[in-house]
């Protein structure tokens, strides 16, 4: 999916959310248990209710790996499900990927060759050629680990260089030369408040995915205030607020509720 | 495994070999490519043929994912044939994970529970709340990135902060507090010669894998100068030079005679 298609939809649906779909089986409610394949019939209701109000789909694979064979059927389900009945989606595996350089082509491989996702989230550590493999796909997206929501991210990615600068700025100014902001993309937690700003002073074009809103307890207007551009430049996550907004039979009802509920936010919030 | 069972068992063997199974479908002898799980069938006979020789497997994940649902079963049937068949064999899932806590979780008992891996390597990238949650089962281990053997670790690893230390090093620093080193090792890449004399400096007991011997172009005297400790205190990974060395179906005994020949000069690098 281009840049320039993903404007589009978010200018259509007037909606800038993402739903992350970490589909845990404790947490479903459990009339589903009975189902053949719990998970994938707990995210096809999820999809159906919530499609109208979000534009992109992020499945994090950590949620079906766990269930081996089974969660990875599950997964593939997932994917193709919204391929095939919501194509104007942007589905994003949320992996943390990143490793030598032939080892990170074989990722990129399963989900770009394998699977049709549109983009991966991938991990800076290893650097430069562990991030690469990813890039040699017209359309598919690397969304870079920047400054994520966690507590433990100021370990390290808020550690200065003798030369003043952040971790987390090195990775988006050093990236800025591995790809185009049609190909590249950030996590910045909805945590990080005016470090927004900051991430614009670097990255001013690329578009940011923002996990932190809901549970963790990040503002969607600050998000908006410091992160936003002309083009929104942002996809905002939300995956337990909205998956999890009920755990009745008439989950998928209150779901599609939660996600039209940020969506109206949303639509305040976006610059016409 | 205990840190005391890998140390019996690198003493016993005189080897502190860990063969890397990245099976790649495309590197593999034509003829197999007839068996009904081809991945399986070429890492049964390569086990077969060099466990005398190791003391440690190390399968990235990456190369069985890559096939989806077929790729994962052969990574099970991997894992749970080293177990059944080699029991003293410590297996290191090469995962390079590491995500928000909840997610982290998931992980760990994807390959703690589900599986029976000893090991997994771990991204330190978002710090602490990311990595504690592998550290909850006794007797398994965490393997954090320290300083990796490709080209990219210089872009972020070697940076120095404003009091003069390097990224990798407030990794070993900082994660020394989170685990003792009888649940904590490092990846430190061959390539990297007297980096270890600063390795040793912050962790002067913990385990290292040590991956880039042969095709990166690493030296294990190099490493064994530098690195080795009063209780070896190594796992040197070789994955292509040994799984690749003969294309034929003699390729087992290739592989076996590659492993014995990496044995060999380690038990004349071993500290008595």
């Amino acid at each position: 999916m281009t840049k320039q298609e993903i404007i589009d939809n978010i200018r259509r649906k007037k909606s800038f959310l993402c739903v992350g779909l970490d589909t845990d089986l404790k947490k479903i409610p459990p009339h589903l248990l009975n189902e053949e394949d719990p998970i994938f019939a707990f995210n096809k209701a999820i999809i159906d209710a919530t499609a109208p109000y979000c534009v992109a789909y992020k499945p994090n694979l950590a949620f079906y790996e766990c269930f081996g064979l089974k969660g990875w059927a599950a997964f593939e389900k997932t994917v193709n499900y919204i391929r095939q009945n919501y194509p104007d989606q942007f589905i994003i595996a949320d992996a943390k990927r990143g490793d030598i350089g032939n080892t990170s082509a074989m990722y990129a491989r399963a989900l770009f060759e394998e699977l049709d996702v549109d983009a991966i989230t991938v991990a800076p550590y290893m650097g430069e050629d562990s991030v690469k493999p990813f890039l040699g796909y017209p359309g598919k997206w690397v969304i870079l680990l920047a400054l994520t929501s966690n507590p433990g991210s100021a370990d390290f990615q808020n550690v200065e260089s003798a030369d003043g600068e952040k971790l987390f700025e090195r990775v988006l100014r050093r990236s800025q030369d591995w790809a185009g902001d049609d190909q590249m993309m950030y996590v910045v937690g909805a945590t990080r408040g005016r470090a927004f700003e900051d991430v614009r002073k670097i990255a001013p074009n690329n578009f940011l995915l923002v996990p932190g809103v809901g549970a963790q307890g990040g503002s969607l207007a600050d998000v908006c205030q410091y992160g936003m551009t002309a083009d929104c430049g942002l996809l905002v996550n939300s995956s337990r607020g909205i998956i999890y907004a009920d755990n009745t039979p008439a989950f998928a009802e209150a779901a599609g509720r939660a996600a039209a509920e940020l969506q109206q936010e949303m639509a305040a919030l976006l610059v016409d």
